[in-house]
């Protein structure tokens, strides 16, 4: 069994027929909507398909299409970061599927959509065709906005797609990834500059853990760098300041292997695998 | 999706033989084998199969008559208490059944094993016929060599199958039961005594949670009695002897409902839930 999830990002998140559009949109394929939701602040949306990676391939490609057709660039506002209609499309292997695999499929989805509907479109993370586009912070930088100058740039030639502003669809970046692990941590705490202080230091950039990004908290690689770690140091960091985490709340999904981890650390259980997990066994190919 | 699991016991542990015989009994029925070992000490082997309610009922009739023909229990020793050579039938409700169900195969089983193979049957837990039957160990006092006076007690009525002691075959209880979670908890210490004192503390006989009970740790309603409380538990009571954990060992399977609440404890993730793990969706009714 071949799993991918696809994750695509677009810019609405205050109409809420956009969202019976992208259901509709991917309804024909036999692929899983784990998620779907709209943030009116960021006006964005995000959906969570998985399933067999042609299916999902399909599906991912007439959602964007749809949102292509649905969302004009040139009136949209919103606290996050974008620069397209669809912004992101990042394709994340979830099981049997290397991430090379994963790659091609993204490099290969986002030749069909550049060329389908003229949006220019990077790669990044692991389907990034140089080191410099491989963060999608420098690939999105200056956002829709600067992509009339950057499309002049030759430091800028797409990856795919026609080498011209669209300014109704702007850019897309779509790549290859891992899942990421979004959490928020509520402190004890109202103090503003005590929290920055304390998320500063667990950031990569603070120097703090190298996979952990981002303006919530964001952990790139939970292999490298676990949920408990992160947490742990949290906590840690809290305490010089007198501060307790009051809770925490994870942001979308996450895979089995960072569970195991977490179930591992806190029981000091070394050889814990999922396979002990009785409904693992319900899995088709377990 | 009805999922139930079993866990027969049997009383042979030495002949690797054995093992393939309840494979093979098994085989024809549309069940997944999570677990199939033997303990030459115990001198007792368990297997662990799970599928829909029917297949599972069958696998295990199957299994049970098979290993009540190969095992002779006037000539068992073992370090494990035991009744029978068919000593324990528990079923365990997984997915989309109620204990009532569960208890309804249990019976059922009980009753068509116990006549066909002249074996008397005793109903436990939430089988169980009374209250004085639903602790497996006070069903099971005595052993083997206490059933023929027991079996001419008149409060030692069989629940199926006939009055009569089988010297061959022994006993067998039968149950539906909660998933049981079994552990053991490795400490930094050799003192004995220490341990002993420690496990006291922890056990409801000694005052301690109301759901563990047993030799090594055995968590008998997780839902009640979560793990992260008995290690936690454990861990303060160690404490006061200067002592740590050094690791834990889980034993066998485990719910994900439990594991949830492990997670959701240590990270002080309020809401977690099994949903928001990506390979939980590869379930076929997730």
């Amino acid at each position: 069994m071949k799993i991918l999830e696809c994750v695509p990002n677009f810019s609405e998140g205050r109409d809420p027929d956009f969202l019976k559009a992208l259901e509709a949109a991917v309804q024909p394929f036999p692929v899983k909507i784990l998620d779907l939701s709209r943030d009116a602040d960021h006006n964005r949306a995000d959906m969570t398909i998985l399933g067999e990676p042609g299916a999902v391939e399909e599906a991912a490609m007439a959602a964007a299409c749809r949102a292509v057709d649905l969302i004009d660039m040139t009136r949209h506002k919103g606290s996050h970061p974008r620069m397209g209609a669809v912004d992101v499309v990042p394709f994340i292997p979830v099981r049997g599927v290397a991430m090379d695999e994963a790659a091609a499929i993204a490099r290969r989805f986002g030749k069909a959509f550049g060329e389908a509907k003229g949006v220019p479109v990077f790669f990044y993370e692991d389907a990034a065709t140089s080191e410099a586009r491989r963060n999608l912070a420098d690939v999105r930088k200056g956002e829709y906005e600067a992509l009339p100058a950057k499309l002049e740039d030759p430091a800028w030639t797409v990856d795919a797609g026609p080498q011209e502003f669209n300014p109704r669809a702007g850019a897309t970046a779509v790549a290859a990834r891992m899942p990421l692990i979004a959490f928020n941590v509520n402190l004890n705490c109202n103090d503003l500059e005590v929290a920055r202080k304390i998320a500063h230091a667990v950031r990569h950039v603070g120097g703090g853990l190298r996979y952990v990004k981002a303006m919530g908290l964001r952990l790139v690689n939970y292999q490298k760098t676990p949920i408990h770690r992160a947490v742990e140091l949290i906590k840690a960091e809290a305490a010089r300041y007198g501060v307790t985490v009051r809770e925490t709340e994870l942001v979308g999904l996450v895979p089995i292997e960072a569970i195991q981890e977490v179930v591992g650390y806190y029981l000091q259980l070394p050889d814990f695998n999922a396979r002990q997990i009785i409904e693992y066994h319900l899995i088709p190919d377990a």
